[in-house]
């Protein structure tokens, strides 16, 4: 993994723990459910936001070497899973 | 909140939250980014069930209270807004 | 279902077809897949606001008359089932 | 476009175009809003299938051609946004 890939994704992560620590207490504390749920979608788009950043430096790395390198059936193959697999709808 | 749902959304939150360690294990260790993925993914499906198990028991409660208490103006507009929201793409 | 909702799904309806025609023109004239996949990210856009609108449409007299008429079990399941299922990542 | 993916497409978006057709149909016939919906989730997974498909192709042909041709700072450019913008949170 890149280095500064790497370092932006254990920041990212830091931020998310951090913001289900928060909802954690919010379900303690018995808030409003409307406001726990829109807590937690904002979680998931940092997830998300996360995965593009890693997703990024996999094709400048990996994928890269593996189309040069004579791979390519294999690195390709394992994009289309992720592209699939993150699909919203299967 | 009910007692059940904030106990089962408790215990969820635990689970999410050892997960994302295992993560920035990874992330820490150079894992390969498909690797790391698979987990992010799993991440967000626990995450999507939380958020079912607080919409069920919002259902059962506000949304009950509120249509049958003269406020379903309000807590209907909330619900279109969460599905809104919730809504992958936009 | 409400008249208004009723008409304004028809014409969402209308201009989603249209919109797919013109996708598959796209692709006969072999243009760049990139171009191609914007389009569709947009198909599926302006069907998540038909759903919206169907959605709200529903809470407004289903949803109240269940709850109201004693059928909250059966009616909120399904409201369940339905946020559940379109749930991006299951 | 590969011959393949281009007939693929094609025959997926005719299947997608009759079943949107069968929903106008529903919604005209003032079918129950819950059973719409459902058939609304099930046009939007056909149509992530075909993006599934198109994003196969584009990999094995253009996204090979641009890494092998001294383009992959484009070709993987615009893959990171593809991602991106069908991230369902964003």
């Amino acid at each position: 993994m890149l280095k500064d890939v790497k370092k932006d994704a254990i920041k990212r992560l830091a931020y998310i723990e951090g913001h289900l620590e928060g909802i954690r207490k919010m379900i303690e504390e018995d808030r409003y459910c409307v406001d726990v749920l829109k807590q937690t979608f904002a979680v998931r788009r940092a997830i998300e936001r996360l995965e593009t950043r890693l997703v990024e430096g996999h094709l400048h790395t990996c994928i890269v070497e593996g189309v040069k390198g004579g791979r390519e059936k294999q690195v390709l193959g394992e994009l289309v899973e992720i592209f699939s697999v993150k699909n919203p709808a299967r």
